[in-house]
């Protein structure tokens, strides 16, 4: 296979970060302050006890300490949200993150709404959702940030650019489309509601997918040159781990595209750990 | 002149809705609840003084208790910081709206934080913002939602549509393009470091310009059968009220069409009413 585009590699990008961090941590720990993360985890989703583990083998490597507090499915909202506020008042944890999904007899946003906005290094809630769009972020949301350091580590210029952005969620496309109008590109959100969503696609310098179809994306949609970034996660009928982009045959057509796996989702835990290590700092100043 | 273009009568709209607003705080009234808006009004900027009394007559009109507070230029940000608090106490009053610009030795940002974001009409608090991000609003940034309940109210639809935003100010470009997704519109935020801006805007069937450049926008930009709406407020050399939209060369090409005055401007004070009578409502339950 002929590859004429760059491949954006998350995987070694996100280790060489971590390998940074994991020296800032061991300075910091010296002056006497250890970052510490805590994950609420309810019930036995199995995607979601193989995220928490990757997101505590990830601390253990940078030496964040990190810790999984484990609730049965039957958990009631005040019990979790009693969890929440203990760990708010504990000074040894400075972020904060809530496994989603949850299950239904839990309101999801009152569960964001409760943790302490200062520790929320998931960065999903709404005062930091707020800052973030009013074009003062302090936690961003881990997966359109760890894209924004992809575009910076390979100097990817976005100014002007027309970026477009499929999938329109709270978690990447929306926080996404804030990202790229701040690096000042033209951006549009595209979602199942547009009409002649590859011929729109064609006009994209960069085109960020989150639409959570495998391979939906082809090269039909990808003007050439284009700068290609696949969030997607998805199981083929194989059982393999394939994106939204059909790798094969859009990286010929691309000038840089991020592979499934190892693009998007190693930035994704490494910028929960950046943004434990910075909270930590900030909470200790 | 010909006009093609339907005219939206944003004086029209504004009056038919203020007087369905009387209505209900007479209601509400007989109920024993009289909703109430302060505004902090600093220094002696001159349009500043015009909105303000502008916001105070349409209360006044529809039944609202309004007070405008006055303060020194040179009142500190700790004063005015504690006649928030003050207000935010005050259970007379449903909504506090700060005028901006404030003087440059007060913090914007701190201000519009320390509003009980359950008073903040103006729909600036980033809490409000996040909640409008995240797709669950209660206050709304009042021009946005301004131009929302134009396109209800003449039954323009927006699904599907390619929407073009220009400006991105929190107060209007930012918040229009979350309303317009959340109509299920595709949203283009466009800006002064887009490129070929007019073939952009060609594209649009939803055309919202607020760039603050007088009669920037002309028939070169606007696709035949377009909605256009025109949120700016322009002085021209003569001293006269203009928008950003060439209206008399706009309008024959557009199939809707705002002009200025007359379009925006009124459903912005409108919506800052409707924001207060529901802002009294939640409070009171």
């Amino acid at each position: 296979m002929l590859v004429l585009g760059v491949n954006i590699d998350g995987k070694q990008l996100a280790n060489l970060l971590q390998e940074q961090m994991k020296e800032e941590v061991a300075l910091l720990k010296e002056s006497g302050l250890t970052p510490g993360l805590v994950v609420l985890l309810v019930g036995e989703d199995s995607a979601s006890q193989v995220y928490v583990r990757n997101k505590d083998l990830a601390a253990a490597r940078i030496g964040i300490v990190s810790k999984v507090e484990r609730y049965p499915e039957t958990i009631t909202e005040a019990e979790l949200l009693a969890e929440i506020d203990k760990y708010n008042a504990d000074p040894q944890f400075h972020g904060i993150l809530v496994q989603l999904p949850l299950p239904k007899h839990i309101d999801e946003n009152k569960v964001l709404l409760a943790i302490d906005p200062n520790k929320d290094v998931d960065g999903f809630h709404p005062l930091n959702l707020g800052a973030l769009f009013a074009g003062h972020p302090t936690m961003i949301p881990c997966t359109p940030y760890g894209i924004i350091k992809m575009f910076e580590h390979y100097d990817i210029d976005l100014e002007g650019k027309n970026a477009v952005v499929i999938g329109r969620s709270n978690i990447v496309g929306k926080p996404m489309a804030q990202l790229l109008l701040q690096k000042n590109a033209t951006v549009t959100m595209a979602h199942s509601k547009t009409k002649n969503l590859a011929a729109l696609c064609r006009q994209a310098d960069i085109l960020v997918v989150a639409i959570g179809r495998g391979h939906f994306v082809t090269k039909d949609f990808v003007k050439p040159g284009a700068v290609v970034i696949d969030v997607g996660m998805n199981r083929n009928e194989a059982g393999k781990l394939i994106g939204d982009v059909a790798y094969d045959e859009v990286a010929p057509v691309a000038s840089y595209i991020t592979p499934v796996p190892g693009g998007v989702g190693p930035m994704t835990i490494t910028m929960l750990m950046y943004q434990t290590i910075e909270s930590a700092k900030r909470l200790h100043r």
